[in-house]
């Protein structure tokens, strides 16, 4: 698997991956992941990549042209399986989504920045849209980074344990039950004794049903699907 | 205003926050950021952190005890308005919940990692939970980076223009409107006329419309709250 990434701060991301999971699964060649710097596709002697936004207002936005050519320049070697770009106004990423994506063979993201990009970038190129959640964020580089790694640790192998992913939330539309580990007695706040019992139909039953609990407590819209 | 954050690959925050937003934030007085090693109040000669879960099943749990002599060490020096455990299973991040949490003057966040933290720690010490999105990331660190570029963005001063920050997609329930900067034609397909117009209430108005418009198409669950 390929994953591309312009950003016009490549810096943030390759420190990102520099540390955690997505550094050991380039290591051992479970993925390739390029950061191409946008400035580098820059307009004229000063590598302009943003300007102010037409009609007025605050905040500037990145300029189309170049964004044009540094996709181009990446599409004469690589065909993509999706160009995305990551905006608070994309569709809502989920666990789906990213299980999805975990079966594509070359990504390429485009990070946004300051108040965005050309609305005809996103005509013209892009393909999906994607926000990370219902907030907003300094640029899209962050966006990458979650999106990325949650995609590149459901590669098989990158996590020791393939079952350790498989049993997460979400996965099977339920949150997780509770977890514990030694000491059993915590001044006096203690493990629940099923879990010490040895039993493990006893143990699955439980974990099944706090799953169930907790999800009905805090997310009954998961359970509504 | 500071936020403490505990980890176990505190590396990972270092790198992210040494680019970015934060970091000229940090620079410039806006806030504290200190990032806390679980594994310095490790358990015994090898400094542990995590173990096996109680009842069995794949991935590591962090500890209780590490995360509890930290925490207690942390508040001897800070009165926390909140601690937060960043988990898939907490209350899932909007903008209104970002907003809360930038008038707080202290933030304690928790990272979990691998399968966890022991429940016991959610029970005696964590006073909100909150989740970035429905999906599963490797860590909690990626978590706690969005969280804070979220608030720090919105401390005032800390992004040029602070009108630019209000006009932001979720501030009012809208998805931004399109934003557009130069050429006016990029081979062929145009800027929208309006925005060329010079008249500032067209422009407006072609701007909420835009924006209702792809609320409409793209969240309508935003307009029915």
């Amino acid at each position: 698997m390929k994953i591309d990434i312009i950003s016009c701060q490549p810096g943030l991301i390759d420190g990102f991956f520099s540390q955690s999971i997505v550094k050991n699964a380039i290591q051992n060649g479970f993925v390739e992941i390029n950061t191409h710097d946008l400035r580098t596709f820059g307009t004229g002697n000063y590598r302009q990549i943003d300007d102010y936004q037409y009609g007025g207002g605050a905040g500037m936005v990145l300029m189309i042209e170049p964004l044009a050519r540094l996709i181009r320049s990446l599409q004469q070697d690589t065909i993509y399986d999706q160009i995305i770009y990551l905006t608070p106004d994309g569709k809502t990423l989920n666990q789906k989504t990213v299980n999805t994506l975990s079966l594509t063979q070359n990504l390429l993201l485009i990070c946004g920045h300051y108040k965005g990009i050309d609305e005809r970038v996103r005509e013209l190129f892009v393909t999906q849209e994607i926000s990370i959640g219902d907030y907003v964020l300094s640029g899209g580089e962050i966006a990458a980074a979650v999106l990325t790694d949650a995609i590149v640790r459901l590669i098989p192998g990158v996590i020791n344990d393939e079952t350790s992913a498989l049993t997460d939330s979400f996965q099977d539309d339920l949150l997780a039950p509770p977890v514990y580990t030694r000491p059993a007695d915590f001044e006096g706040t203690k493990v629940p004794e099923v879990l010490l019992s040895g039993n493990e139909k006893l143990i699955n039953e439980w974990r099944l049903d706090k799953s169930i609990e907790r999800t009905t407590l805090r997310r009954p819209d998961l359970l509504a699907k």
